[in-house]
Parts: C-alpha cells; sequence; structure tokens
C-alpha cells in the first residue's frame, strides 16, 4: 500500500460494518468540501467549519439517502485537511452506494490509518500518539484505555520530547566543538552534559523497565488455572466468565464479542488459560501435556491451583509443593468442590474455599486475584510504554547513552562523543516522529482499521 | 417493553457495534444537551443548533474520550427533540463507558426504534414513513432501497392522506345528514362519493396489486434451480455467488455478511435455491425429496433447470416436459458442461449453453434471469407497498369500500353508509398513523434496531 501520496482526497467508512442505525463515511483531502457538494442536495460551499447540514446524497438527480452532513475545514479537523462527514442511514447498499459515488466524483477509498497518518504528517499528532489512537480504539479494559487515553494526551511524547531537545542542544555544542577541532575548546558543558545524559538514562530506564505492566496491560494479565483432572478447573473458568458476560450485557444493551478467556476484574483485563490436568502418568504423550501446562504456568502472572477436597488432598498439597519452588509467590491455592464436603478437618492455610459448581467464594478468589497482581507498580510510573515498537527504539536509545557515559568518563573526544549521541537522538526521534521513513509509516498505519 | 414514556432522555450507541474507527451515541429528549454538557470539557449550553464542538467526555475529572459533540435543537432535529450526538473512538470499552457515564447522569438506554417513533409522536413522520426507515436500513439492492426510499419521502402516505381527507369531508356531511335524519335531506352528494369511493377501490386495489412485486422486491425473487444429480447446480450457484462477492468486496473494503444464496443481479435481489436433484425413483423418503423440489420450483417465481450434455438428453427433455405442464412460463433451460461435450448435434430450443465450472456464458444467464423477471411491472406502478401492515389494512379497507359502493348501488341510508365509511377510515388512518394504539406502535417499533 501506498502512504506517499498526501494530496489526494480520500474516503471510507469510519463505522462498523453492517446494518446499524447510522453509519459516517468520512472524506479527508483538498477536494473534501467540493465533491460533496457535488452530490449534496443544497449548497455547502459557503458553509462556516464544524456546521452541520440536512440534505440528500443524488446520483443523476435520484435521492441515495437523506443525511447529514459534518464540515470540518482545514486546519480545524482531526488530519488537518478539509474533512468532510456523511452521517447516512446505516443499510449496507446504502454505504456501499455512496462510497462507490464518492469514488467516481473523484475520491479513492483510504489506506488502513490514512486519517491518522496524515493527521501526523499536518503536525496534529506526534507518531506516538497517533499510534495510541489504534491502542485507545482496541482498548478493551479500564486500564488499556487508560495508558492509551494517557499516550493519546502526549504525557510520554512530551516527556522524550523535552530530553531530546537538552540533547539536541548540546549536540549542537558538540558540533560546534568540531568546527574548533584545532583549539581544544569545550561549549558543552560536560559536566552539565553527564548530568543531562544521567538524567535521560535513568528515565529511559524506567520507561524500559514499564514495558512489562505495559504489555500485560495492553494484552491482559495471564492466569494459568492449574490442577490435577476433574477438580473443576472448566467449571470454574465458565463460572468466572458467565458473570462476567451478564454484567458487560446489561450495560450496553449489546451482546460482546467473547473471547472466550477473558475477564475483566474492576477495571483490568485478564487472560484465564484452563490447562490439561496434571496427574502422574508414565505415558509419554500425557508427560508433554504437563510439561506445556507447568510452561503456561510459568509464563503466567498468576497460577491459580485447584485442589479438590473429595480427592486425596495430602497428595494435591504434595503436587503444588513442587510448582512452588519456582513459582511460590505466583500461586493462589483454591479448594473446591465445598459444596460435596463441607466437613474439612485441616484447613489449608492461604487458600480460597469455593464451590465453583454454586459459585460460591467466587467474589473473594476475584479479590484475591486483584491483590495478586502487583498494580502498586501502576502508581510508580507516571508513563507506561506498550507498543514493542518503542521499547525496542528505547533500548537501542539507552545502549547509546552507556556509550556516551562511558566515554564521558573516559573524556572521549568531541567527534567520537558525536556519534553515539547522534544515534540516541535518531532513536528517540524514530518514537515520536521527528525521524521517520515511508517505511516505517506504512508499516505503523498498515496495522490500523480502515477509516481512521 | 414500554413505549409510553416520552418525557425522559434517551441514549444509545446508533452506528454497528464492534471495534471501528468511529462510533456514534446518540441522545434525544429534554435533558439531552444538560446532561451531556454535565459531562463535557466545555459548556455546550450556549450553543446554536446545527454545530459541532471538540473536547472531552470526563468523569470525575477523568478524561474518558476526545470527542465530537453535535447539537440538533429541538423541534430541528430527527425526532423533533433535543438531540445531541456524540462522536467518539470506536473501542468497545469506551461505547460501553460513555453510555455508562450517560445512565447514572439520567438518561436511560432507548428500546428499539424508539428514536424513530419520537420522530413520529412528534409528527416529523408518518407511521408508514417511519416503517420505511427500517426498511431503508435493511434494503440491500438498488430497487429495495429506490423503494424504501419512495416511501421515507412520503409518496405513498400522501397518496393515502390525499383519499382520506377526501373520504372525511364525505362522512362529515353524512354525519350532518344523521342530525337531520328526520327531514330527509341528502348533504353528500351521492354521485360524487360514488366517484370518490370508486376511485379509492381502483387505487387501493392497484396497491394490494402491487406487494406481489414488493414483496419480491424487499425479499428478493426466488429463483429454484433444477436438474438431474449431478448436473452441475451447486457449481452454478457457487459460480453465480462467487462472481458477485468479489465485487461487493471490490466496492467497499470490506466483506458482505453473506446469506449463501443470495444474489444481487442489475440491482435486483434474487434468492437461488438450491434443490434436490430430480430423478426416477421408487425410494419412498427419496420421491418426498424430490416432492418438495417440485413445490419450490412451483413457489418460485424463476426456475433454472439444467440439462447435462453427457447424460441422455432426451430423457431429461422429457423430465422438464413434466414441468411445464405447470410452469412452463417461469422455466430457463441451461445446458450445462459444454466444456465436456462440445460436439451438440440437435440444439435444444429457447435454452443458454455455459460451463458452470469455467464460468461460460454465466453473463448470458444473468441477462435472461433479469429477462424472465417482468419488471415492466415496476413501471405499471408508482407506489408499491412492501409492508404486510400496510397489504392487511388495505385489504380490511378494500373490504368496507364494497359494501359502501354496494350500499350507494341499492340507496343505503346514511346511518348504514356512514358505519363502513368510518371503518375504511379507520384501516386507512392506520396505515399512515392518524390512528394507533400503544400496542400497535410497540409492534412496530420493537422491531427496529436499537440506536434508531
Amino acid at each position: 500500500m501506498n502512504y506517499s501520496n498526501n494530496n489526494d482526497t480520500i474516503c471510507a467508512l469510519a463505522t462498523g460494518g453492517g446494518m446499524s442505525a447510522i453509519a459516517l463515511i468520512r472524506l479527508s483531502g483538498p477536494q473534501s468540501l467540493q465533491i460533496v457538494n457535488n452530490i449534496f442536495s443544497k449548497n455547502l460551499l459557503d458553509k462556516k467549519s464544524h456546521t452541520v447540514h440536512f440534505g440528500n446524497i443524488l446520483e443523476n438527480s435520484k435521492i441515495i439517502d437523506e443525511v447529514v452532513i459534518t464540515i470540518f475545514h482545514k486546519t480545524k479537523s482531526y488530519t488537518g485537511e478539509e474533512t468532510i462527514e456523511i452521517s447516512c442511514h446505516g443499510s449496507k447498499f446504502i454505504q456501499n452506494k455512496i462510497l462507490e459515488i464518492l469514488i467516481s466524483n473523484g475520491t479513492r477509498i483510504a489506506n488502513p490509518g490514512e486519517f491518522t497518518m496524515r493527521a501526523f504528517k499536518n503536525g496534529k499528532l506526534d507518531l506516538s500518539q497517533a499510534e495510541s489512537v489504534a491502542d485507545l480504539i482496541e482498548s478493551e479494559s479500564a486500564v488499556a484505555h487508560q495508558t492509551a487515553i494517557n499516550h493519546l494526551r502526549g504525557g510520554f511524547s512530551k516527556k522524550l520530547k523535552l530530553m531530546r531537545e537538552k540533547l539536541i542542544d548540546f549536540a549542537s555544542l558538540i558540533e560546534l566543538e568540531l568546527d574548533f577541532s584545532e583549539e581544544d575548546v569545550e561549549f558543552a558543558n560536560r559536566k552539565q552534559l553527564k548530568n543531562l545524559v544521567n538524567e535521560m538514562h535513568n528515565e529511559i530506564s524506567k520507561l524500559i523497565e514499564s514495558f512489562k505492566l505495559g504489555n500485560v496491560i495492553k494484552n491482559g494479565i495471564p492466569v494459568a488455572i492449574l490442577g490435577a483432572p476433574n477438580v473443576g478447573k472448566s467449571t470454574l473458568l465458565n463460572t468466572l466468565l458467565n458473570e462476567d458476560k451478564a454484567i458487560v450485557s446489561d450495560i450496553a444493551g449489546t451482546t460482546r464479542d467473547s473471547i472466550e478467556d477473558e475477564l475483566i476484574i474492576k477495571g483490568y483485563n485478564f487472560r484465564f488459560i484452563d490447562t490439561a490436568g496434571i496427574r502422574k502418568t508414565k505415558d509419554k504423550i500425557e508427560n508433554l501435556g504437563i510439561e506445556k501446562t507447568l510452561l503456561q504456568a510459568n509464563k503466567s502472572s498468576i497460577i491459580i491451583y485447584i485442589i479438590d477436597v473429595t480427592l486425596d488432598i495430602d497428595q494435591q498439597i504434595k503436587d503444588i509443593q513442587k510448582l512452588e519452588k519456582r513459582d511460590q509467590e505466583k500461586i493462589i491455592k483454591v479448594i473446591n468442590k465445598t459444596d460435596l464436603k463441607i466437613d474439612i478437618k485441616d484447613k489449608i492455610e492461604n487458600s480460597i474455599y469455593i464451590s465453583a459448581k454454586n459459585q460460591n467464594g467466587i467474589e473473594k478468589l476475584k479479590e484475591k486475584i486483584l491483590d495478586f497482581t502487583n498494580f502498586k507498580e501502576l502508581s510508580n510510573h507516571n508513563t507506561i510504554i506498550t507498543n514493542q515498537r518503542h521499547l525496542e527504539e528505547l533500548k537501542q536509545t539507552l545502549k547509546e547513552l552507556d556509550v556516551v557515559i562511558e566515554g564521558l568518563k573516559n573524556g572521549l573526544s568531541s567527534d567520537l562523543l558525536a556519534i553515539n549521541i547522534k544515534q540516541s537522538l535518531f532513536h528517540l526521534g524514530l518514537i515520536t516522529g521527528e525521524v521517520s521513513t515511508d517505511d516505517l509509516l506504512a508499516n505503523i498505519f498498515g496495522k490500523f482499521c480502515i477509516g481512521k
């Protein structure tokens, strides 16, 4: 897909496909107003920005739909270009028909993310803000949403830009030193430079550290459900999920596109992984399954280990102890089937008693899960990065800064310092888009949905 | 569902659910502006109708989303009430969150069709126009769309209302006669009344007649594909459908929600029915299948009968002849597998030669299908009714008019004439909504989608 042409007028459906009450078609580019004016029943050319006009879309004087047109004049729109929104009836036929008419009048269907890319190119958003638009649309939990909106508001990029600007000042002083290299002057105060680079190193390390949390926020906190076969792992999973589904559909009057194993507890997104039952076996294939289970457990942030009160409890405790060797701090012990056996002699320490079947103890379990998630970390990080690309560029920046710090220690010459400073500026610039290539942009915006 | 409360403020998602670039949430009711103003970052209270405002939706001073608000003041909106549209990012989380905030600020989720019902109650649309909004949204073909938009524009209801008004004039004159019944006067000119009632009878008969076509336009023209087993019925169906799918996705950049057997040819919607193969059999169960096939063929508007050139052609022609006894004018004879046997000695009359596999002759077949559809009828009807409810009320009206006509012939007394005239006024009024009940409205609007 070619993202390099920014002079033509693009159009796309911006709302969800299929049948709905209303659908929104958006145009952006120099001819937007003129083109819509050509197919609209009223004159729009003299209308002000941010005004709304009711009328008909016409094709050969036949009415295609009664629509509402919104005008956003150049510089005042999302993209920074002349932008028109057509709010039409949400019939698939009408949506396609209007797009067809727009195309035959000189627009083309926008590439994925092309509206936002134009917003970036016109300075309405920096690159990391533009990326957060996609994150925002994809956000499914309160925390993921909050993180994305913070990025969109520019908190993260402001921080990076500030550091970058300071470093640029030093870089130009050092460039100046190169011009006077025979005179051995130091325009750039080495102590101040050292302080700045150390400060940046510190900040960027924190950002890199925050990715662990950011990734979990964006993709959900992995929770493995373990236990011997038939202890009630799937029943627990269903109990957890069904409750939530009921709540979601109450609020919105819509059914949720369910990813079977995702559950949001108090705004946090958890990914529950139902594992194969663990039991002693000499069967090679089943052993492979168990190996996989233990690996999943190890990768998870939390392990729910289910103990069946109707089975041999001592044996199950022994199984847990093996697991505790490496994952102790992650394990929540859950005693299930309390409906079948109420009289439990030796209470098992630090465990939650439930009946997955009768939905007893589930609220307590949820609280425990939240306790086990170290969200205190959240308040330690003002800014959390969630984007793999940002992580990579930050790591590259850090590597360059390491060299600069080492160089400053050893009194390295300006010309050598300059190389790594420039490299770190380059990588920081790639994050916010001060530096960018067409390939990078195509890669980033190609992942967006059409119409954004 | 209760549709009788029209004094509160309702809200709903108006665009398609799920993830998208933009989603639209709509509010209608006296508190719309005030409620949105409470949760918006800027003051909206002094803003003019048909203006657009960029800002943030806030919850406890936390930013939920950057949105665009459109204001439609009372009487100038779709519903006739104060209406606000919130254009937000199309994340499911954000959509639900904003609805949740709106609810906690005093709105409630709208019932299906409640916006349009309020438009009807506020005189923005009559009832049959309101019903055409749902038809418009559901329209999938050019003709269905055109018919729906004609209804929305009020062509149909204008005609009915005009007739009804004229009849009301006579009805009141006849009522007047009742007041003077002892004096035996005739205020209502019987000849003029007779002319009017005859004219109405004529018009309504035409409308009723148009339903046959209207129903086919709305639900698709049924086409049965018949033939012996393995002559290529399913291959032909797939060939027909696949071509179309490719075209649809080219235009809109979206995938079509495919109803496997629907196909639009030049704006007309056809419903293809793949049938069980017809062959001679003594098997009781298979005979039942064939009976069903013949029934489907009989119900269809068009029958495509496939003849396999590699099989015994004479036998197949004989099979068709049986069918031709009752359905001759509907049958398109299609000679398939011309790729396997090119040399066909006796050309079969009035038939299309194709290779479903190699997609040869398909365009010719499509043209033939269009020829077989009697769309000349379309131009004979200025107004086509597509709504079953309208059909029933028109039939009832016609029944009453029959009695009136008979009564006028026999010089029936005013009081007796009055009864049937009133009844016909009642049934006509039910179509356009001059007469309505809460049950009727709940029944009509309950079938709408939410947000409309």
